[in-house]
């Protein structure tokens, strides 16, 4: 490809609205633009890229056994009330009449479509287990699109649907699953990392995301420094602190504490450590118990974990904290003085509570503490559970190493479903006994065009992008000096180009009447693997300067040396 | 592939609502399932038609030179506003709103969207001309979808949009595209012809559609029998008839003609000859002219052109035919007894009642004819124009040959857009005098899906489709004959599957244990061109009957043989 028959749209100003670097980036290259809030389109560059991605994906879902198939993004809501998300489902589902005043939406997913699909072309066990898999456009009503590619409203999605005749079938395709992904990352160039995540309110038995890891993801990550095990911040479970409880050193004593409404506030002015103080958190009790509400104690340097408290029977889902007012019916006392002594409601403490002794905590009373407190001799051990979010440094819950945690980009997603769309949906086929079965599913989303987006999030530097090798919309580009005047350093770069073209490498040769330095500033931002500098001195001499992209030292080399840099 | 890991979906029963051939047949033979009206899922074997006539689509774009883009399905409102279609367009343009209530509509076409795309990306007439391309999901809300693929709701379609700073550049890209989309109907194996369209309300200057033949096409196309020339049949001119006109033999005359309401009474009653018989057809002027309604005539046994009549001055557009009471308030007379003689309103006759002599025409007075008519003697000659659809038998307007009619299936159009949109959306460059100068564009669109649909309509036989080989699902198919007790069949199916995959061939080994008989109806039905099937005489004489779907005739073949009969 020749730049002057090629749209090359690279921008000079950072786009006002872009506030992550793969959103400036991709704008400032020309990779995309935007049409309306959550909605790009894709120069040819960009496209380059993202076809690119899409093919490995279908490769790797092909090499896994998936079968493609194409499903429409309009659905009708028919489905949607037959599985019950027509009703659950928010505003980012994008609803619609037709002409003939019909309901419609714009798919944000297709589990009721493939099920009912397959409910009909699935007759018997035998053709067992099956997945099937589609690369096509999604829509999300995104309440604020931002992010540019990451969070849009319209974006390109593998989405694949497995059918089982049992739950053990079932994990074997996801195991499978979960190597293809691997595959699929690991061809991509990206650092990334399966962890272990929630399976939220669609119920399901496992489930794991894959995250690029990269400092603006929205995701806390933690990982074992010693071992494969990785989970979401949320997913991970914090061990109890090994040992024993400490025996009592104190008496407990009721402490006057006008002025310390917070825990910093309590640590600062009473020259206590704040592992030695507990959080009280009041929230609304399920309907399993006879209290309204419920109490939660974690220590003062920790946060609560929602979803590991939404698993617990005597809490309300959702989670729901109690209003000022609430806790001071429930307690007698306002939030900042509370505490597990003189408690009339039900107290659960975390395992990290359970460990301490001599701590101090409020007193129920306004502007009182208990300091000094220790379980079992001034009041009975609570109910124990895992409340917290893990912290770096906490003990890796696979029993090897401490944990560190960085930051991902959610790019895919993979999932044991169950039975929840083939219940709803009646999908069942005859089994071996010739009795109808629900059918076990299984989803497995990636985000294909996210990915192109968390790849520059992961690999840019302050001149642009740094594409991996296999996503690179071009891997080399050819940058001629001044070939509008000179003949021989023209010749020299058709000849190359055209050598390297028939060596099957996509490489674009940037045939403008520019200035080198504009040349040079447009492949960075573009993020072009290697570069090829062809001027009047490397004519005399027959070397080529090259330039990798991510290390960055200009190299003098002779043409075979060039072709071995360029693996060709 | 095997059978045993693929969905073969194919159905005995005709489904109840497909009315035509491709929507029976895709159904049958499990290519796509409907979703809801006009909405259809693609299923693992359709979806390998489509991808492989994708394919060929982009590789023909790229190969003259179009760059390839994605620009979302959802656009905003403000730019068909501003281009003036959001008003213009009727029911089948689908609109929403969003959760913000912005209104959008799912695009049916995207010459909004690119043209401001190409208003902020191209500054200069340097970047000029370039053409841009997508393979993209349009929506268009149909009132009656119908013929399953052929007229659906969501189809996948290429568009591709060229810029031009100037008309003779426009004209110079359009033959490039008129050349391509030949490439593209050739290689696909399909019988076609560009036949030149009307611009419709667009306007523009010039415009191809490409037909598929297939009898049960929508469109009527004109061929020359002894030329390339081909024309819609709204589109094709019809000649004045040769020779001069007759010298009148008799003289004029009032005929009681109480019963002849239609021509087809009046020759029956008259004994007149239909091609001296004229039909009067009064229609709504226009604000160019004083009267309200104007009269034109054609021969007794030709169809008035409905576009060729709003080509006139005289005329109002849209057509419209006056109601019987402003009939008779024109003309003084009832339907079924006008004609030109004493007419108070303008009269307009087609070429060929210019040629007529001795005719019959209604004499504006309830129930009477008069006969005998001649231009000249007994009233002046009216304006004449080209009033007609053209015939089977009338002379080609190319001057060579004679035409012939038939009917085509509407799958790629190419149009001169001119300016419409650049100049409504202030589309500009800077020409070579660094002057602002409003970008002509073309606009060139293939219905992909459609041709899916169009190819079976042309290629099918009563057992089923018979794909061209380049859009097979796969190219073999192998049977073997009770793999399932015959270990040596078996063997021998496994051992030609296993040479034919590794020489690139796209395979599909029927490896269920299903009936002979069964297993050929599927794989002909699917329309897989070329068949082996596999058996115990065949293993003992080294040989493979060979079926090739087309030619419907078995043979024995070596394996040299069927390496040849399959060109590899």
């Amino acid at each position: 490809m020749r730049t002057s028959q090629y749209l090359i749209s690279t921008v000079k100003e950072t786009p006002a609205d872009a506030q992550v670097i793969s959103h400036k980036l991709m704008l400032k290259s020309g990779m995309v633009r935007k049409l309306a809030a959550g909605l790009y389109s894709w120069l040819p560059m960009g496209l380059r890229t993202l076809r690119k991605v899409e093919a490995i994906v279908r490769e790797e879902m092909e090499n896994a056994g998936c079968q493609e198939v194409l499903m429409p993004a309009a659905q009708p809501a028919e489905l949607w009330q037959e599985s019950g998300r027509w009703e659950q489902y928010g505003s980012e589902l994008l609803r619609f009449t037709d002409r003939h005043n019909r309901d419609f939406c714009l798919g944000p997913t297709h589990e009721e479509v493939i099920t009912d699909l397959m409910r009909n072309e699935i007759r018997s066990y035998k053709q067992l287990p099956s997945t099937f898999f589609q690369i096509q456009t999604k829509f999300r009503d995104e309440v604020r699109p931002r992010f540019g590619l990451m969070r849009g409203r319209e974006f390109l999605m593998k989405d694949a649907y497995s059918f089982h005749v049992n739950h053990q079938s079932l994990l074997e395709t996801y195991e499978k699953m979960h190597a293809a992904y691997c595959c699929i990352f690991d061809r991509l160039g990206l650092d990334y990392r399966p962890v272990l995540a929630d399976t939220g309110s669609i119920g399901g038995t496992g489930s794991h995301e894959f995250h690029v890891l990269a400092d603006s993801g929205e995701d806390d990550i933690a990982f074992s420094d010693s071992s494969d095990y990785a989970a979401n911040v949320e997913m991970a479970e914090a061990l109890s602190p090994a040992g024993d409880r400490a025996e009592p050193t104190q008496a407990m004593e009721l402490v006057e504490t006008p002025n310390a409404k917070t825990i910093d506030q309590l640590v600062e002015q009473h020259s206590i450590a704040i592992e030695k103080t507990a959080k009280t958190l009041i929230v609304e009790a399920s309907d399993e118990i006879e209290a309204n509400f419920v109490a939660l104690m974690i220590r003062g340097d920790h946060d609560l974990n929602e979803i590991k408290a939404e698993k617990l029977s005597e809490v309300a889902v959702p989670l729901r904290m109690a209003t000022d007012e609430e806790v001071r019916q429930a307690m007698k006392a306002s939030p900042g003085s509370l505490g597990p002594i003189n408690c009339s409601i039900p107290v659960i403490i975390d395992r990290s509570v359970e460990k301490m002794s001599d701590f101090g905590a409020g007193a129920n009373i306004d502007n009182k503490h208990y300091f000094g407190i220790n379980w079992g001799r001034d009041l009975e051990l609570p109910k124990v559970a895992d409340l917290r979010n893990v912290q770096a440094g906490d003990p890796s819950p696979c029993g090897q190493g401490t944990l560190d945690i960085k930051r991902g980009i959610e790019v895919g997603h993979i999932f044991q479903l169950g039975t929840k769309y083939s219940q709803a949906m009646k999908a069942t086929v005859l089994d071996e006994n010739g009795k109808a079965a629900t059918m076990t599913m299984g989803c497995y989303g990636i985000g294909v065009s996210r990915v192109v987006a968390a790849a520059v999030e992961q690999n840019h530097d302050d001149r642009g992008i740094i594409w991996p090798e296999a996503i690179a919309p071009f891997r080399v580009c050819i940058v001629p000096m001044k070939m509008h005047k000179s003949v021989r350093v023209k010749e020299a770069a058709e000849a190359i180009y055209a050598e390297l073209k028939a060596k099957g490498v996509e490489v674009i040769l940037d045939d403008r009447n520019e200035r080198p330095g504009s040349m040079f500033a447009d492949m960075e931002l573009i993020g072009i693997p290697h570069r090829i500098v062809i001027g009047e001195r490397g004519v005399d001499s027959g070397t080529f300067e090259y330039l990798n992209r991510r290390e960055g030292e200009k190299k003098e080399f002779t043409k075979e040396q060039l072709f071995e840099a360029l693996g060709v």
